[in-house]
């Protein structure tokens, strides 16, 4: 077995959420070990916060920038192998930038940055450098999120027709922002957040469409809402999808359905068959053949096939979850960079993460279903 | 108990598949006893039918206007009470205005009529002659929707935000019109049924969306499909919806989705609570109030209410299904001939059955629909 | 079409339940027409109860023996064609017997009789007789149950090894009998029921552990209780099955279980697969074929045959329920009254409803649960 | 936050599934390293599986013997603070006594050890020693099952009256141990084992029911199989219990159930309430209160108290899995030996772990239960 690369991480200190799951999904494989980090944007809040999580003195940084050029200069079989950036939506864009230039490989969270003009050059810089640069939409890691793609690409369903999409949560029901409650806070801030329940959620619908269909999005037509009195940014939107090809589709997404917890769906109908996923029961995936009845297949079990298998560590029944997906993608990620490294192509999960692409692309989503909805639901070409 | 009332039946014969549900609907309370019929558009037909169904020989009608014209001429007591109407969409109009007109009630399949105009003339009528008139929406029948409805007029779910509503089929996906199946081939042929999905299914989500919420539709968008070759009527549609008051919704319909057979469901979210009901499982409704755990209703257990149990024969965990829940509509249309009758104001089940103008209705949103599909995807308001 | 069968009914008026459904099940398909009635043990309440459901005067029976006597000596043409017993266990017997001795084709309900002596007698009396005898082991009627039951015949999943099969109720987890309840009160009283939950649901779920492995049982071992205090009746019990041939199985019954409706349920387990079904969910039947993914077949669906297919109405997707099911088992009974009349080799539904034979071995079942019991849990063969 | 604890592993190197379970669970909170290992009972096996596993060398042990000798000459502070155990079940007994008796805390596999002797002396090690010691009874380790517990404890489904428990698996329909497949060769194995489904899974039920209905097992009369022709152990066990007290409940395990991947769940019905939880989809918990509907608990959702949230990692619809539930043994370990050593009294999770105590009684249950199966199926009191 290969040394478990070193990483640092950009963001996820105390009263942080997504820092914690970052740190568990790296590490679950004991591929990766967390070595470095920049906590907080606050720097005594950051050091602060690396003394808990048992960081050594000398790379407990109270900057990102501090991190940088420290790692930097340590011997290059001393630094970090990746950085991890999980830090809200507006401070995604410089540190991941500034790594890659620097030559660091990158995992950095979803939406990746505010507009489409900092994603193309981020895209750019990834290109010239030639980094690993992953994105965490998470809910690809799935292993029955990996067969459904397998299955589209091996022509299980046919040609796409229809794709239905969705997301939906609750906790935004009411206006949780102004009982100073963290998440909600920089979540439906326009300034930190770039886009509320299009850029948080709708963007993983978005590419859990992609990353299932294969599928090239043409145009939309989007009705974006704010449903909460004194919200400052939108918290639901529906809609609907034209594919290159003809293939066509509905995706809603809104933190306002009272009861809903992290609901994200998929339904994908083609000419020969359909298959349907849902996160909240993420083990199991649907798949009706045309003329048969439907099964229900599970990770490892009869009809499901090595891309589920791949992704899994221990036997179907036995569930896994959102930590275990995440962790996927650091697979990906944590393979690809050994890959490069050894002169390899890479192979598997190695190629199933989603890169620096992805997280364009869906910038580019949530910008024009924004502009959408602003212009009262008015169909929109992707270019 | 009173005496059962008659009924006569126009189309329905040999080969017909809803003509059947209708009898057994219409029969299941021991409340009406199917006594004549033109059950068929040729006549050999309609007389055979007839027999088979045990007709008497002079209540067995060749055409619907001998029907019409020799029930007229009956004394009043030995007369049909009322008529079903089961015929294709092309062929609803004119038996049903004559049937009003000559002062008959009248029980009509959905969609109504073919366009608007005849809707008004039909909505004209019935309220010149002040008939009963029931058009069979007939999932609005099912206790649990009833249900649903109750909740929110009553305020359970606080005002609604946002409603989800889908109706799926699979059995169109394939150009199965071509092989010759009655059913798809009717339903496919612009001259007799005037809309494919949209008309044949579409008009059912929007009623159930409609008697649920109760809201009113201010505009609609809409992308509409024909995703079968060579087929030469929509059987596909999503449509964003935006109703008086800004509430907003989102409407699915599709007859190709492989491998679903009957997937109608709804979801309507408010700003205290969310309602959940599919008609695969229909003697369940889920519940989420703000803050609180999701809870399984059913038909008459607790935390239901009199709306559903009054619509119930059996107890709960004893399932009733689509047949009940169409007898639903005839025991509302009964009673309210019933109440008309003895001069008595129309209560409980005989004021939820929908009318003419519920039919109506359903006729303009397939219009618009089916117009906005054509403008590439335009919003249109509802007057 | 053959005329309509004509039946008359013992028991089932006022402030009964099982009656009603009876009526509905029998008449759905208008193969049966309700005629003559003797619906109470209290005169004035029989014929309270005729005149409420528009029985003729003269066919509207203040007694079981008046009707029997009357109804014997109107032409045969004119006499009823079959009587339906849903009256209280403990008057099973008699009328029963009576009828069968006169020439009656019978209807009963389950548990038949109150002991395997009766049981004989009722035996022996329709063999002598040779009469057609329906006993309502309704669940049996479920088209998926029907299906089960001719893949375990077909092979489909190899002999059986293990059956688990439970029926859990709530309704008498507390002491209802004693609130004045009319079906707890009979339903709990020794005398008029014979046995508790064993007799009124366990039976039902020997039943159906019969009718679809189609296996003999050898001998049981129960653990019978009464949870509430100041029952005089077992309100639970729990029973290891041993099969001829090696099978073993689990039923477990009762009535105690807070929360639960009507949960009726089988599994069984072959060497080839797996079958499962949920009363409450009655459209669906899962099979797991060796070393595939788990199949959810539906009525009418694909990869379901024709078992189920007879025993539908209506198309898959569209829910039948407890009332279709019932009446399937009416179907059987009149096919066979008219096979027989015409000299007809009975077959499909009219060789699938449950017979006397079916009755006496559950009444034989029910005798040696408490019997087991009463001896502590003791196991017991069955001859 | 405190250093990580270290910790060594006997048995798990290359081919076993459940130390790598192991190691993840031990260390996803980072709350333990693995720094030590005898990794197989195979010297140069065990070598080359901690080289794999990127142990030091001097810490990568050829038995578990050295391992024991060596981290025992260690300084305390640089020796291993606890030990898991994960060989096949026979090779439980040696090393789990030998570091006890050294003074290790100890994390063992369950069943615990192969007889009640063995359980008795190692519980009255345990108890003169003082050590932490862990059974990974790992199903009790989820957070749902914790809420479960919580609720009966404080009454919210009043006394309980009836359990009903299985666990159905289907790997070993077939003789798949004579396929050289390496789980099923030392799991059908008397000499191995000890027991075959009965200590496998049955163990695991029996603990599920302890630990959420508190209740102390009075006496059992079981049915134990061996269905796969050829098979040396039992394969399948269906077990009636009898609690001190007056509950009841029945207990089925079985690994024949083709088609089942690893359905274990229980359902406890109290005079006011009921609960219900699958390993399936652990993530939810079904509540039903007397004469309310249904609730569906979830994680750290509404209506679920602190008991699952203290267990839970991210929120409520974003689930989590086997592994996490594993993990939380581990925490409830980890906590109970930091308590210790600081002196404090153990709270929360590490008060919640499966201990020795729940091993002895696991070991008498499966003993009693075979012994009941051999007598052919007798009652027999658990002193």
């Amino acid at each position: 077995m290969s040394q478990p690369l070193t990483f640092g991480m950009v963001g996820g200190g105390r009263d942080a959420f997504i820092g914690a799951v970052h740190r568990m999904a790296a590490q679950l494989d004991a591929q990766a070990r967390f070595v470095a980090g920049a906590l907080s944007s606050t720097p005594e809040k950051a050091v602060a916060s690396g003394g808990d999580l048992g960081l050594a003195a000398d790379r407990n940084y109270r900057t990102w920038e501090e991190m940088l050029d420290h790692e930097s200069r340590r011997p290059p079989a001393e630094r970090i192998d990746f950085v991890s950036i999980v830090t809200p939506n507006h401070a995604h864009f410089e540190p991941a930038l500034a790594f890659v230039r620097a030559g660091f490989h990158v995992v950095l969270d979803k939406p990746m940055v505010l507009n489409s003009t900092q994603a193309d050059e981020l895209v750019a810089a990834v290109d010239k450098v030639g980094v690993v640069f992953g994105v965490t939409y998470n809910y690809t890691g799935y292993p029955m999120v990996k067969q459904a793609a397998a299955m589209v690409r091996d022509g299980a369903i046919g040609p796409v027709r229809k794709v239905f999409a969705h997301y939906r949560q609750g906790w935004l029901a009411t206006r949780l922002e102004s009982t100073g409650q963290k998440q909600a806070g920089w979540r439906t801030d326009p300034a930190r957040a770039g886009a509320g329940a299009v850029g948080d959620i709708g963007s993983h619908a978005e590419n859990l469409v992609s990353t299932i269909t294969g599928l090239t999005l043409h145009s939309l037509c989007a009705d974006v809402s704010t449903f909460v009195p004194g919200r400052a940014i939108d918290d639901d939107a529906s809609v609907l999808l034209r594919f290159a090809g003809g293939a066509k589709g509905v995706l809603t997404c809104s933190q306002v359905c009272v009861g809903h917890e992290n609901d994200l769906a998929i339904r994908v109908c083609g000419e020969k068959g359909t298959l349907s996923w849902r996160q909240e029961h993420p083990n199991h995936l649907e798949f009706t053949p045309m003329g048969a009845a439907t099964r229900v297949l599970t990770r490892a079990g009869p009809d499901a096939g090595p891309a589920a298998a791949a992704a899994t560590r221990i036997p179907s029944g036995h569930p896994e979850g959102f930590i275990e997906a995440f962790a996927n993608v650091y697979r990906g990620v944590i393979e690809a960079v050994r890959a490069q490294r050894e002169g390899r192509k890479p192979a598997g999960l190695a190629t199933q993460f989603p890169t620096v692409r992805d997280g364009a692309r869906g910038v580019r989503f949530v910008e024009r279903v924004l502009e959408s909805g602003r212009a009262g639901g008015r169909w929109l070409t992707l270019e």
